[in-house]
């Protein structure tokens, strides 16, 4: 398999570059890349280190790296450009039509977008993130439901608990998590403590194998109840509970957290308190 | 203002285009901009609802929307083209010298990057954010130090736990937290449980007026302890613990959670445990 390198050049996190560039890899199956991310280039001593790793890397590959830049310094991109790369430059590629568009120059400054300290938006995360771990599975018995803007609702390892502390620091939203019981699923009937919130409720189910794999893995040597047998029967019932109660739910076994979460927005309508 | 609306337009959960547009726009800032996200777009049906929307958005706003699509399939980008925007296209931009550099051509599979799920770092994931609730602030008598990849020591309320989330899902990284006491700041000396962790430690300091202010939101009516002056005092007991063991340390009180996240990495030379 052909091997090669890409790096990620940014004047700040780094995390456009990457996210970009990621997605652009992933098509290509047939390359196995290697990535680095150079975040904080904010010097022309930072871009000269930056261009010494990348040639490095040329000769060490023996084949022309591939850089993701979101340098937005017109003086350290054109510095980059000296580098033995392909550079694909985000700003190149889309300020120019954005601008036209716009009918105003942008203003160039590095560091605008993940960077930005916006102490309101600092909180609602910080609040959204401790709400998420003060409702989460296991202390249903402090719950603040009524503060929810979601409650997730699920067998125990089926995803939860990762889902609400996403969806709390990338969109600020306020989700719970209600682990079903052994009991709640011998009754077949929706726990009383959710009814009077049926409208913020969302099922998530798993492959019964994948379920039992993760609860063996969570539970290391101290193997309980996780049989995939057991999983397949609290599966079944735990589906017949969302479907018999009408709660919109999701089987997320090969979904990653993104996916989840950003479907369950879709699914849902819910708006996100943070863009 | 001048005032626009912009879309995300993807086949998959729309990170890569929400990243990458809001970095764009965060450019211009004389320009007001309402952003939308059309995720999941997998179908002709779909992208044809979305035109329907920007295009109705078109006539509400009186200007063209600027699109920013992450569209694979080239029927669906070609459909959207005839919408009534600018669209700014990932993949026209990008993979026309990608396939040229690599010397293949790229699969066109949707749902190639966010969305891919892969068993393993989705365990990775689930351990970290574990590892990270379980080492959180005021658990400390259960820790699991000699796990961590990294413990971020500081006062209350300086960033610590959504940071250590963050780092888990985002990087896959084990982090741990050790929230600084009255006692530690009393003694000045650093907390013997920490001592055996000595190159693992990472100090956290904020503005003690922004600090005040965090903890006055956390407490609500039931403030205490959180004047300024006080945590001004706290501060600076905190920093010159900080110098005076050669931790590694950084003032957050102007970061976003991505910020502080990155620079650590930057920092302290961290190999994430996820690309």
């Amino acid at each position: 398999m052909d091997r090669r390198v890409a790096f990620f050049v940014s004047d700040g996190t780094g995390l456009t570059a990457e996210t970009l560039g990621n997605a652009m890899l992933s098509q290509f199956q047939g390359v196995e890349f290697d990535t680095m991310t150079l975040p904080y280039i904010l010097s022309e001593d930072a871009t000269r280190q930056a261009i010494a790793k990348i040639n490095e890397a040329a000769d060490r590959y023996g084949n022309c790296p591939i850089v993701f830049s979101s340098l937005v310094d017109r003086g350290h991109r054109d510095l980059l450009g000296r580098s033995r790369a392909v550079i694909l430059d985000v700003f190149q590629a889309f300020m120019g039509p954005l601008e036209q568009e716009l009918g105003v120059r942008s203003s160039l400054k590095v560091g605008q977008s993940h960077a930005i300290h916006d102490p309101e938006a600092y909180r609602l995360r910080i609040e959204a993130v401790h709400f998420a771990l003060d409702n989460d599975d296991g202390v249903g018995w402090r719950h603040h439901y009524e503060k929810a803007d979601l409650i997730l609702v699920g067998l125990p390892q089926a995803g939860k608990t990762p889902t609400s502390l996403y969806l709390a620091l990338q969109y600020g939203l306020f989700v719970a998590n209600y682990p079903l019981t052994e009991q709640d699923i011998e009754d077949a009937s929706l726990p009383e403590v959710l009814v009077p919130f049926q409208d913020k409720l969302f099922g998530l189910s798993m492959d019964p194998y994948r379920l039992a794999l993760a609860r063996q893995e969570l539970a290391g040597d101290d193997l309980q109840g996780c049989c995939t047998d057991h999983c397949t029967q609290e599966t079944e019932a735990a589906r017949a509970l969302f479907e018999f109660n009408q709660l919109p739910n999701m089987d997320v076994t090969k979904m990653s957290v993104e996916e989840i979460s950003t479907r369950i927005l879709a699914l849902t309508g819910l708006k996100r308190r943070l863009q």
